[in-house]
């Protein structure tokens, strides 16, 4: 049995971050994703809102869990007894960063593995920045995004 | 139960692609190491010296198997019915050309998925390539390669 | 006829637009060069000062006008009747935002082009950034920008 | 008037280069696409079965002409009177070549540009060296290139 | 007689910092370390807490010796007879930003040169804020930095 | 004292390469650049004519010696008593090469280091390849490579 932790701010979810979270429900036995409390960046959406939208996108998939941490990423995993971190890579400049993210979570930790799957190509360009600053300003972000954060990202653009 | 291959040349094996082997064998429930016959390029090695070279590096694991194939990969991938293909990246040049084969592979087959895992910093700069060109100019390739391919690299370059 | 809008912050003109703005101009009937106004970024000039400088650097080509606009840039290209983008490249990190722009923009709008043409090697370093930034370490930006931006870059950093 | 020239091997043509040639084609007043006659690789298909193929693919589009030649790139543009070369951009490898030919172009003649379009995401894998390995291995290469290049295919391979 | 200047925030020193420098005073006849005083971020340590740790981590190499400065590089270059900055560079990204500077710095005075050094694969992924950022989230630092800059992580991020 | 081996194809020696070597002459206390004799690739000019136009290019400088070698650079730095190898980098597709290089020579000998410096923009596209290629399509190769070279180049393309 093999357990896939992916973690992520989600801020919100994009069709992007769908595709790498269905592909590897795919493949692994579990998926636990799990949203990053990060107090250094300011989010739009709360935590909590953050995992509404992820288990609402997520319903269809019965080994798919819902999760949210804070603290070292390694640790969490040990914790929920993980041994594979999954990420999604856009580009050259993801890979990058996520090449030096994997090598340290190693030497934090070796009993944890990084594995890496590449974003569909039609979802190359997406963030969740890109969706956010496209909401700003008054665009489409349908087909960006599953449906129920387009209502969401209306309503909280509204208010802000 | 996720079941994985990993394909390649592997003329020879490296410890650079042992890494990734073992690291792969660590988290998925079988592997199955596979030498691509690939006629266009003259190898060094035989098919058949290169599997011996795999099952030797790899005899500690019994969840590790040894093959060769011929053809498409995702058509391989499928008729040994798995559904994961692990590759392992060291740089940016390798990644740009993963990530348009991974992108082709599931435009031929979309049940089958490509992760990819990041080769230790360690061996970042190996491969088969370079280590037969420093065997070639008379250079140690100890650490560089399993034990048993340093005598098996000797003894070719001799007859060559 | 062939338009082409020229987007950017030009907060500054540095030289290195000046050669995208002019080989453009080169090539193309018109040439519209219009400011964003992006709020969430402090500029150092405001809108005005920075149509003002890029209107005294292009005022030697005819077919070119100086703008501005705020909201999506395919939306703005679609009411001034543009159908093409030019963006200059430097690097490699360039390329991979400039990437992601255009095919969200493609997303967002079939009918708008984006094209890129590389900057000349000889600006290959320059940016608004670096040139704020020697200027305000008391550097030389002399050859960086042009004339009639040294002295209001000299005046705006001494009355901040 | 902007004229523009796209120079390519086109061994064979592919959808991906198709994309590049009917966006050029919707933005600039005439396109001429031309088959190098490069004698250091081997190709395929003769010269003239590639711009038959061309011309096939193309013969929708009343501005887009066919070609061949062979010597310097920026030679042949100023003979046929035309300022604008444009190439598709797939990737971060692509982007390093073609930087330095269009920087080197640039040197050569400095009345002729390159412009770069990105080539669309569902695209980003081909190539015409792709296309071939697939055909060689038995694989459907349906959707990769236009519909009459897939026959040729198939008869090419079959007689070689 | 070859001087080297190395430039940095070393905030705090890390040990990949510690390899480039160690390489470089084996390879230079002397080596001047040197904390920019970099007003626009807000640094954890103090410029003389980061000179101290630099002091402790280099003792004993007799060839190093610590400094700071505020201003443009080439300038406190020229100043302390220095013609010769180096750089260690990780990555891609790394890369591309490194080269700008050097060629900017190129242009501002074409007597001093900027040599670029690998870093050792072993701090591929290493940098002062990841260590930063780990000591926040309660992880183990051991191993990253040198060994008195451990317990200054300590006291700092206890007090804040 | 510190002395710098300079190794390379110099098949024939560019512009580009000259700026690397005049730049470390400048600060290293003497410099050998070093013909590598590969015999895998058939070079346009014997190691003979490249030592010839090295040192015909190189005549003004005292601090340049001229050499060739085959087998292990670092055997040779080595036998030379040299600790110090100087490349040039160009663009990252020569990043990620060299890093893989000087990665896999500090594992070979970890008392010779490489150190990189960036060839001037202006020499940013030049290759040895680029300019045989454009020799043989007939094109000005003027201001590429030092004036001998020039000669020596419509020489050998005219009896091959």
């Amino acid at each position: 049995m093999t357990h896939a932790l992916i973690p992520g701010s989600f801020d919100p979810i994009t069709n992007g971050h769908l595709d790498i979270i269905e592909r590897a429900a795919g493949i692994y036995d579990t998926v636990l994703v799990s949203v990053v409390k990060n107090y250094s960046k300011a989010p739009l959406f709360t935590t909590e809102e953050r995992m509404e939208m992820l288990a609402d996108a997520c319903s269809a998939w019965s080994n798919i869990r819902i999760g949210s941490f804070e603290g070292l990423l390694v640790e969490y995993a040990t914790q929920q007894d993980i041994h594979v971190i999954v990420k999604g890579l856009r580009a050259v400049s993801d890979f990058e960063y996520e090449f030096q993210m994997a090598q340290l979570n190693r030497h934090l930790n070796r009993n944890v593995e990084t594995v890496f799957m590449m974003t569909g190509t039609e979802y190359a360009y997406l963030s969740s920045s890109i969706v956010k600053e496209i909401a700003r300003l008054g665009g489409m972000v349908k087909g960006l995004v599953p449906e129920n954060v387009e209502a969401r990202l209306r309503q909280k653009l509204e208010r802000t």
